[in-house]
């Protein structure tokens, strides 16, 4: 077999690991925690069907389902942090580019490099395509948490405004879905499924 | 809210439970079996990263991503019908039928009218796009059962014919990957993880 199709293939089998990659989220019917494999899915597929909403011009969808397949592979060696888990934030830069770096490398040199940029994009949040998939990607836990009792705001005792800050790029990137971020958040305030605040 | 959006969001949530019907195949560390969310997922990259063996000319990958990532969403309501299931393979089209008119009424009629005609052109295999589709969709579980000793193949009791038969479209779709598809039935063989015919 040839070296670069031999390559591809390993790779094929590696990302496999990202079905055992579990988030805090779980599944809407409560049986278990989603794995990454599926949020990805999840969250390509919330692309497509909010593309309409995107506030900034010109956001290519071909590009940003491809960032949403590969947003989340460096997590198979790095492991998931937890979005309000500000300990393990600290030194996600060098867990995750140590991981891309390890990863990536499986693949055929030019491929290695699309994947790695498209995530690094994604990472920075400075393009339109990467501010709408960052909206996406923050935007789904959020109707996770809706449909779960808020079970990853109750678990970690989450208050209002670090969900406010947590949900920014969905204000700025699909602001026509304001109205429903804030509402749900409201309704898990009321039911306190999240705190008036962290003190 | 406005009822486009209302019902984009509904969708959103309805199609969570891709994320529990579970296939026969196996997540490779042989944890449990993988979801419909989880393979959806695998196939699109899968179709990213083999995109430059697609044998016909102008296979678009962001219509085949697109597919890849609807190919299944039937499956909520019909369910999964294991691919050697000759039994359930005779009610399937009208199973599969109903469930597409359940699922996407939930969607306004521009975006079900797109999804769903996506679906039945990956059923239908007749364009470029749907050939590479499924060429893709069939490699996927060989390669998984290459690492999981046979895992379907054993449990159902499967022949060496039946598996070519299986593999047709991926000699046709991807004849460089025609090697290492026969390798692999080869080694199954071997093995004794595939039979040598249904006698």
């Amino acid at each position: 077999m040839r070296e670069r199709l031999r390559r591809q293939l390993e790779f094929i089998v590696e990302i496999d690991k990202m079905k055992s990659v579990y988030r805090q989220t779980l599944v809407m019917d409560k049986s278990r925690a989603e794995t990454d494999a599926e949020h990805s899915w999840h969250f390509a597929m919330a692309a497509m069907v909010l593309r309409e909403y995107a506030a900034e011009d010109g956001v290519d969808l071909f590009r940003v389902l491809k960032m949403a397949l590969v947003h989340d592979l460096v997590e198979i060696y790095a492991g998931d942090t937890f979005a309000y888990d500000t300990k393990g934030y600290t030194d996600k830069p060098q867990r995750e580019r140590a991981a891309a770096d390890r990863l990536f490398a499986v693949l055929p040199r030019d491929q290695a490099k699309e994947y790695r940029s498209l995530w690094e994009e994604f990472d920075a949040m400075e393009t339109p395509d990467a501010r709408y998939a960052t909206a996406i990607d923050r935007l789904i836990p959020l109707i996770s948490n809706a449909n779960t009792d808020g079970h990853t705001w109750v678990m970690h005792d989450i208050a209002l405004p670090q969900v406010y800050e947590r949900m920014r790029p969905v204000e700025k990137a699909l602001p026509e879905l304001w109205d429903y971020v804030e509402d749900v958040m409201r309704e898990a305030r009321s039911k306190n499924f999240i705190k008036e605040n962290n003190h």
